[in-house]
């Protein structure tokens, strides 16, 4: 049995720095300061990665007024609002910012705009972390949408000035949809396609290879929506299987397959991937 | 004597995840392969950070010819253009793509663009490897406008249409002004303002420091012109040396300050940040 694993499988740059940097501080208290160490949500939603931080003394916690004075907090990949740096700094908590980049590059625009008197239109799901983060530098007064009806109903200002922004994963052709509507609405906008490249170039790469290979397995959470739109990408062109961890490979079921694929969502960690190839590779 | 160094000063996350990718690399390599690993020019333009890299055995080389096949090279924070792809892979070279995220989302707006058939503009300084990179991917057909007159004086094609991407480390205020003049003159075209906040975030920390210290010490490069900016906005609100190193500190000058600055440029490493506070600290 071949075995590939396709290109920008797992974690993408931003979630892979939360990590990273989340790691090094975990490992440089447990030598000097000896905090407490907070994340403000889970860093990723993977079990099996978030209980080797917890191992190391990371507490997961959601509110920061239950966050102790003096401590460390660490800001995960997507981001917080301006209300939590805030809350942070008057408790004096050290704060490792490891929100991506680009969701970085957002706030940032937002809270610009916002300040300047402009309103703001955040394309996005408004239930995501990264959108009610967002949201929180402009005050939560965003106007967010999510659908052509939204783009379409609500209710315009004619002597505003908007700025449109959109959250980093966001499907780019729906947004493309969507900037036509307000493009028509609004007069006096400026767009920001913040949408980031990684979500694409891993779908992109998945479907590149489900082309060459008789089967694909796409390792993932089965409730994340990426895992999910990947393994329905490579379902298009060969037989597909969607497993959490490699316990779950139906060996059985792929034995007879000559050229097998991988592919991983934005939360599975590498040695995963890893266990899943070695699985295959001793069969 | 006080001392404070301000937030975001040295590396921004693209140089400091391109510096840990190929320092990783190297060690990886030491342990295993034991292959040639190069890197696509110097990684950042800082002689005593480069020293411990080729310590580790990295080559700097220019040039994709000069690379031996089966090596390993890595793609510095700036990127490249797609012919060095081609020729790596032709070569069987392995790539650690080190490319600013910022810097490869610009590329992939311009690829697609460009298969796509529209005429890119770049604003950007046409001799940046950044700029150069990116051209790269328009098979080197791009508009560079680093003017207002280069904004002004190009020929118009009113059948085609246009996209307009900008360097990142470009002053907001400039594109701005080169962003009215192309919306004036040019009927189809899509703006990105891809310009990174981090160079402004690190201007922002420096220049709030440095109204609140008796004097500033700027380290970085003296012909690197991010960090002779960061010198210019300290040096409205107080005294500002700009040194290379600790040593180059004259400690003479400064010894009777009580409250003192540190800023440092894009490509200072840490160490040397760390240098002249311990060397300030002793005084």
């Amino acid at each position: 049995m071949k075995v590939e694993i396709a290109k920008y499988s797992g974690y993408c740059f931003g979630v892979k720095r939360a990590m990273d940097m989340a790691w090094e501080e975990l490992m440089e208290n447990s030598e000097n300061t000896q905090k407490q160490i907070y994340s403000i949500g889970p860093l990723i939603h993977n079990n099996q990665a978030m209980q080797k931080y917890k191992d190391k003394g990371l507490l997961i916690e959601e509110k920061v007024e239950n966050i102790e004075k003096n401590s460390i907090a660490i800001v995960r990949s997507h981001g917080l609002s301006k209300y939590f740096y805030d809350k942070m700094e008057e408790k004096s908590i050290k704060v490792v910012d490891a929100t991506c980049p680009f969701v970085k590059k957002i706030q940032d625009i937002v809270y610009k705009s916002h300040i300047s008197g402009s309103k703001i239109i955040l394309i996005g799901d408004r239930n995501h972390p990264e959108i009610i983060g967002i949201n929180g530098w402009a005050e939560d007064s965003s106007i967010i949408i999510n659908s052509l009806d939204d783009a379409s109903s609500f209710e315009v200002d004619e002597h505003s000035d908007y700025i449109v922004v959109v959250q980093t994963t966001y499907k780019l052709e729906k947004y493309q949809q969507i900037e036509k509507i307000l493009k028509n609405r609004l007069k006096k906008v400026e767009f920001f396609n913040t949408i980031c490249y990684a979500t694409r170039e891993r779908q992109d790469a998945a479907g590149k290879l489900s082309k060459i290979v008789d089967a694909m397995i796409v390792v993932g959470g089965k409730n994340s929506s990426n895992t999910k739109k990947l393994a329905e990408i490579c379902a298009e062109n060969c037989d597909t299987f969607l497993i959490e961890t490699a316990e779950e490979l139906d060996l059985e079921k792929i034995k007879n397959f000559e050229k097998i694929g991988i592919s991983a969502g934005a939360s599975t960690p590498d040695f995963i991937i890893k266990e899943v190839e070695d699985l295959l590779l001793t069969k």
